[in-house]
């Protein structure tokens, strides 16, 4: 076995085109030259959000985009509504509790979705709150949360902040035609760049609101990045081989379609799930899945970190662990970013054959022929 | 589809680390740095070839290198016998005719080996013949020719030419040990290279044979190239990247080991006949089958060409085609070069989809799991 086989929800596969375009010769970050790469780059940034603001490009990782959000938007003491169904979940509330604000932890079971009158039952119970902070795709419990509804809440309310690390570019997020206030993502997820750039958008009203935001901010300062990504670099020295490959990466998803990459994403998804349930295996997230990546309960009395660190080691496919009171039990599928259809086929027959290595009976190929039924949808 | 699997038997997919090797600051052909870079490359040659002897290397594919061996060793009318059971048969008897020697083309049924005792019988019948021309891989019809047992019929007759393009690297053709003349091969195989290399190593008695020889040759010459390459670089201008890429290459099979890069193709390629198999799918090379690719004929009434089109365009698979009498009916998978075994997973779910696509009844899955059977073989 002597090829790497990424499969985790991010890092992700960087293609080719991508890789070509970060090693272009290294061009000073004042000049022209890299204006118009920005340039690019913030146009193709805009329409992959739906929004007619800015996006806000940082050299960080999706956390201090999140951070960002967070220290532009409020005061010390906001009462803000933490929707907390996985990691990422847990992630709102350190950053809200390390800021100081008062966050309501309005806990979801892992592998569900938070059910949207949940949500306004603690609205109505604190009319209080200055904000609604959300995972648009819980990626530790690969849950897709009901976005679009729960913006239809915040409408005139509270702000509604939203983690997109791994869904903008996965699923449709609309910013501007949801009403969503706050968007955030990474690089090392759909737009397929190595790690390193954090992304967020605001709406109008939020842009008003840093404007009262008594946080202290400095180097994730989002009116003096406006400024100055507005002019075409940033306030600070901007992640130059990275940018130049956000512009190609960008180019790529404008030429398969946003649509076809949406329907790449939830196809590769449904094919991974119709290969677990045929292999008898329990999903983690039965009813709300995040196209990011399919989470699946191996048999009881297999030690899924046991698995997965055979399939790493041995058998160079890396996919991702449970975390927390998942540890042990489940195994994580990606299929966010530069994912086809024979990457499913791969992460699904080299899990038969651990398996069987661990002692599962596993009938040989019958994983990889129901996502096969699947993934056939694709071919004219 | 959005990922671009190669699957044919040359070019073959380039590894990263030579890809990175490739990319390194272009230097001068003339300077010690270049000469040392030179140097490992002619070591590891040497090691992977078998011999004591210099493997002389081109800018050329590996056709110049079996030019290269006729113009060098032979001289107009001479008598040579070419194994002829293929393409690549075929183009040493149309070297040996631009040349002006006198070949006996001694034809063998494609997807067969050629008999040893018919070889006997040629060279008892013309006691005058020069040399024998053969493959030891004849990739056309991915067929192994019995190298090692001719050896030893040429040794102290004529000599014994092997083009090793698709077997160097794939499977032991020790040219020392089994007393071969020559040995030649290209870069776009299991060096896993771009193409523009040919290399080609010679026996002391070919060495001998090259003073005598009286066929014209400039840019292939030799003894040229050989004392230019002792000092540390060619006679001409070398393919610098292309040699950094080699030396590259060559690490990484003394890294996994020859024993088990050959143990891998054998691997691959016994998976892929299990798969085509367990299909119901008739093989091309039932008997001596070559590790480097493997014939299969499609279904009667399904024009392999359209499918590989289909595989090719729509899926983003290229498989290679049948040549000449075998076009339209066969389709070869290669396992030459950076292979593993999720290639073969790869390249049998995506024949299994295309087939059905073309209204084979194929079920899903089934071709899969007996080469999964077969691959488990690798894991601990």
């Amino acid at each position: 076995m002597i090829k790497q086989y990424l499969l985790s929800p991010g890092p992700t596969p960087i293609p080719n085109e991508v890789e070509l375009a970060m090693s272009e010769t290294m061009i000073h970050h004042r000049t022209p030259q890299f204006n118009k790469v920005f340039e690019e780059a913030r146009g193709g940034l805009k329409k992959l959000f739906g929004t007619k603001n800015d996006v806000i490009m940082f050299a960080s990782s999706g956390t201090g985009a999140m951070e960002a959000a967070v220290a532009n938007l409020f005061s010390p003491g906001d009462k803000v509504l933490v929707i907390n169904g996985g990691k990422f979940g847990e992630r709102w509330l350190n950053i809200a509790n390390a800021y100081g604000l008062n966050p309501i932890d309005l806990k979801v079971e892992w592998g569900r979705a938070v059910k949207v009158a949940e949500v306004e039952k603690q609205l109505e119970a604190h009319p209080d709150i200055q904000g609604v902070l959300i995972q648009a795709s819980e990626t530790s419990t690969t849950v897709l949360h009901p976005v679009k509804e729960i913006a239809s809440l915040t409408k005139g309310g509270p702000l509604f902040l939203v983690d997109g690390v791994t869904a903008v570019g996965v699923v449709p997020v609309p910013v501007d035609e949801w009403g969503i206030d706050v968007l955030v993502t990474g690089s090392q997820k759909a737009l397929m760049l190595p790690p390193g750039l954090g992304f967020i958008a605001l709406s109008d009203r939020a842009w008003d609101r840093t404007k009262k935001a008594k946080l202290p901010r400095f180097y994730f300062d989002l009116n003096l990045e406006r400024k100055n990504q507005q002019k075409g670099s940033g306030a600070f020295t901007p992640a130059v081989s990275l940018i130049f490959g956000l512009r190609a990466s960008l180019n790529m998803l404008e030429r398969e379609g946003i649509e076809k990459v949406y329907a790449r994403h939830a196809r590769l998804c449904r094919a991974t799930r119709a290969a677990a349930t045929a292999l008898g295996l329990k999903l983690l997230a039965p009813d709300s899945p995040s196209p990011a990546a399919t989470g699946i309960f191996l048999p009881e009395g297999i030690d899924a970190d046991k698995v997965l660190e055979y399939l790493r080691d041995r058998m160079n496919v890396t996919l991702a662990e449970g975390q927390d009171q998942l540890k042990g039990k489940v195994i994580r599928i990606a299929h966010v970013g530069y994912m086809g259809a024979f990457d499913v086929i791969t992460a699904i027959a080299a899990l038969e054959m651990a398996l069987r290595k661990f002692g599962a009976e596993i009938p040989f190929g019958r994983g990889v022929a129901a996502a096969q039924e699947v993934l056939m949808e694709a071919l004219p």
